[in-house]
């Protein structure tokens, strides 16, 4: 598609809300505030993360736009935005988290390479578009498909940015042909956030949404969708956002010893408090988020004033009557966070602690040291903050 | 089924292997020891743990033996052993686990209630039987569906033992029909464990296994299955196996706050050892067990020889080719355990610690005290032994 290819440098990037906290410029990568998270259950897509390989891409003519289907039987195919648009559209809940949020605090213990984020490199939208298992079935390949006659297992979904050259080429990833032919696990091809047409830093105009896993896998600015036998061997799969040991560092690492990482484990942080406040009164609300990946719901988030010695329960604030077609209204918000709150009397000096506990028991760790990994990724221990009273309210 | 239900008393108990531990004798309930476990990839049937809740029931005449479905649109109906042989056989290799195992540990914090159990109330089997998904398509009921016309949503196991009064009747549990008709969730109606004719203790003739969920849900020896609109309300689903807060105990639990549990979390144990150990050599090789839930797999065990200091990796032994009639051979082992061992050089007096990261990057909490619950289910924290190396040998 000449012509409607993204901009190699920086002059076309689209204006931004002035509140979000940059953590890189070129490429643009910013959260918005901790307060922000927990003022919705939908996160504004203005307030949504921004996560960046290289300069967004500009699609200024739709009629033009489209993405090529390859490796299929007989010929590739080649779908408009029409034939998008003209499948079943479905709205989903999904919250995104890219793999290395809260990646500073990581670094607290001892230093580790990528982009620095906050607790808000994470936000919760409704997302609109066509059922990845609804277009690939347009293509020939059915629903529930392990593998296709031509032995594809895996479906790699190709940016059309032009990110940095470590990458070698446009931002790509894949995830296996069982999830993107199952209409239950909500593969979207997304052409709409929170009901408005998908904006440009968010991947106008169609982007990959795969629920439950790393944002790093729900790839922006679609260009083509290639089925293939082995996963996608883009740096962003292969060198990238894997899980290492702590014993393994920058002179040692044998990146073809781990899977890339895909699914994400139980997380929760407080977004009502900064890392260290200064109250007016002992009693204040504690809110914030809690997911976990693969579809599992948050089972119960704990919240403690003592540093993690006693805990009491939070409750939940999540709003009701989040749109979903499916048919079983319990699963309506099953890729979607749960916000929480619990109104505390702290002591003078309080350290707050929060963690929870997702539907399969799986719990955070206590620590951050005994997950640190040298790209420090999926910090999940326990959040804390520091509180104190202002003497004149005690 | 008059005349081949269980006895109601303990008087026609099967024969055991005499190395059991026997943690309670009427009902049965015994684990092999530690090393047992790490001795084969698919544990021995005599040596998989016997957790029971009544006594075993005799079913003599394979002839009249039947498992009704109800809840169907029109009459129930009623299938016979053979009506399930002739259904296509599949063997999965699975792991079940008792949520209780490893709960001795959990009571030397802080007292829970039930059977006490050390680490080996888990095992790997290769089960051989009909998917569900097939019954239920045998009797009308399509595959992957959510609900059925008549508003069935849940599928229920009823088993014809006579188990404690405290559940009002015989043992049950349910799944959701989703998971049910599910042909990849690879729900089985077992007659067969490791290649041989399902043994009364673990079940005889006909059992439910549930891949990748507590123990609690594999119903054994059936005698109906039924579609229901809300999950079982038996007592083990509703008041038993569900996983508290540390704040909860017996004055003030309210059990419908919340789910029953069914998917559980990482979890793996050193079997090489005892609790306390004297060893001739400073060079030991650790050996134990990793499994997670919901088939997850497990991505890597760290062990440590200095109480979670430092780590090392651990290797797998797990062996291959385990049969599994998946197009998708990697997949072959997703319901199963990983065996580990490690290489290690120990100090005099030596903690070694071990910990699994599953797929999903979940990992065990550190400390016991923090996920403590009254019914002491899911310890799933760092697994520790103590290890001095005798004089002699310095």
């Amino acid at each position: 598609m000449p012509g409607i290819r993204g901009p190699s440098e920086y002059s076309q990037e689209p204006p931004r809300h002035p509140c979000l906290k940059i953590n890189s410029k070129e490429p643009f990568n910013a959260e918005p505030p901790r307060a922000a998270l927990v003022s919705s259950y939908v996160t504004p897509v203005d307030l949504f993360y921004k996560r960046n390989h290289g300069p967004i891409p500009v699609v200024d003519d739709l009629e033009r736009y489209c993405v090529s289907i390859t490796g299929l039987q007989g010929a590739e195919k080649t779908l408009s935005m029409k034939d998008i648009w003209n499948l079943p559209k479905y709205t989903i809940a999904a919250t995104l988290q890219c793999a290395g949020n809260r990646r500073t605090a990581m670094s607290s213990t001892k230093q580790v390479r990528g982009v620095g984020w906050d607790i808000a490199a994470l936000g919760n939208a409704v997302w609109g578009g066509a059922k990845l298992a609804d277009v690939l079935q347009l293509v020939g390949i059915p629903y529930n498909s392990r593998v296709t006659p031509s032995g594809g297992k895996h479906v790699e979904f190709v940016s059309i940015d032009k990110c940095k050259e470590e990458n070698g080429g446009p931002y790509k990833a894949s995830i296996t042909l069982s999830q993107a032919t199952n209409p239950e696990a909500d593969v979207l091809l997304a052409y709409e956030m929170n009901g408005e047409t998908l904006n440009r830093d968010h991947g106008y105009p169609l982007r990959g949404i795969v629920p439950g896993v790393i944002g790093a896998r729900s790839v922006k600015w679609l260009d083509s969708i290639n089925i293939i036998a082995e996963e996608c061997q883009g740096f962003f799969m292969q060198k990238d956002y894997k899980t290492f040991p702590p014993s393994v560092n920058w002179d040692n690492i044998d990146w073809s010893t781990r899977r890339p990482q895909m699914d994400f484990p139980v997380q929760c942080a407080i977004c009502s408090l900064e890392d260290e406040n200064i109250v007016p009164t002992s009693k204040i609300t504690v809110q914030g988020y809690a997911a976990s990946g693969g579809g599992r719901g948050i089972e119960r988030v704990d919240v403690s004033i003592d540093g993690g010695k006693t805990w009491v329960e939070a409750s939940r604030y999540q709003k009701p009557g989040v749109p979903y077609t499916a048919d079983d209204e319990s699963n309506s918000d099953k890729w979607a966070w749960v916000l929480f709150e619990a109104e505390v009397n702290i002591p003078k000096n309080a350290v707050i602690v929060a963690k929870a506990v997702d539907t399969a028991a799986n719990v955070q760790p206590e620590n951050v040291e005994t997950i640190w990994n040298l790209r420090g990724i999926l910090n999940t221990s326990w959040h804390r903050v520091n509180v104190k009273v202002s003497h004149s309210n005690l």
